[in-house]
């Protein structure tokens, strides 16, 4: 899981924003977590991945080169998730947004 | 602050994405991040708005529905963080990210 504020690239690139409200209990969820962020910067394409989670609400935003990249993640992701539980026994809703970043900025303390 | 899933229309529309590292103590932060929600939500185009924070490390997502809703908005919360502390006193790092939401699709348990 990232703890950190990804180095992004110049834009534009592309955000996958996941938003959940999950279930109670592990039921293997920690481990499903682990693999999927594992499985993502693995990924030929990928940029960078923020987390964070407020009790049942979370968002996981993955950063990655172009939608190829994406593309080719989430089918290895569907699969690692079907070889497991389901998402259905983890999370109570969830929404993927898929966008192009098209203008960034920030600020670093001194 | 949000504690659900946004109900965004179908996309195209647009996402800030604010990742940040907070300072530690609270200094006015919690009022500022109350009011600038609060600012958002009276913003004509704004659709929504997600947020989760694990100790340091937080994201916001604010939805909108086209890119001229984003800039008014901006104008307005740069002058209401000038009028307070300054984001250099609440944050150690952040970063801000402007896309445009191309696909989305989700889950609802029954």
């Amino acid at each position: 899981m990232a703890e950190a504020i990804s180095k992004t690239p110049e834009p534009p690139y592309y955000a996958v924003i996941f938003t959940s409200l999950r279930t109670e209990g592990d039921r293997g969820y920690a481990a499903m977590a682990k693999a999927m962020s594992r499985l993502a910067s693995e990924q030929p394409g990928w940029l960078g991945e923020e987390s964070a989670r407020d009790g049942a609400l979370g968002i996981t935003v993955a950063y990655f080169r172009d939608l190829d990249s994406i593309a080719a993640w989430k089918a290895k992701a569907e699969h690692l998730a079907a070889q497991r539980l389901g998402r259905e026994r983890w999370y109570a809703a969830y929404q993927v947004r898929i966008a192009r970043v098209e203008r960034d900025y920030g600020f670093t303390a001194p």
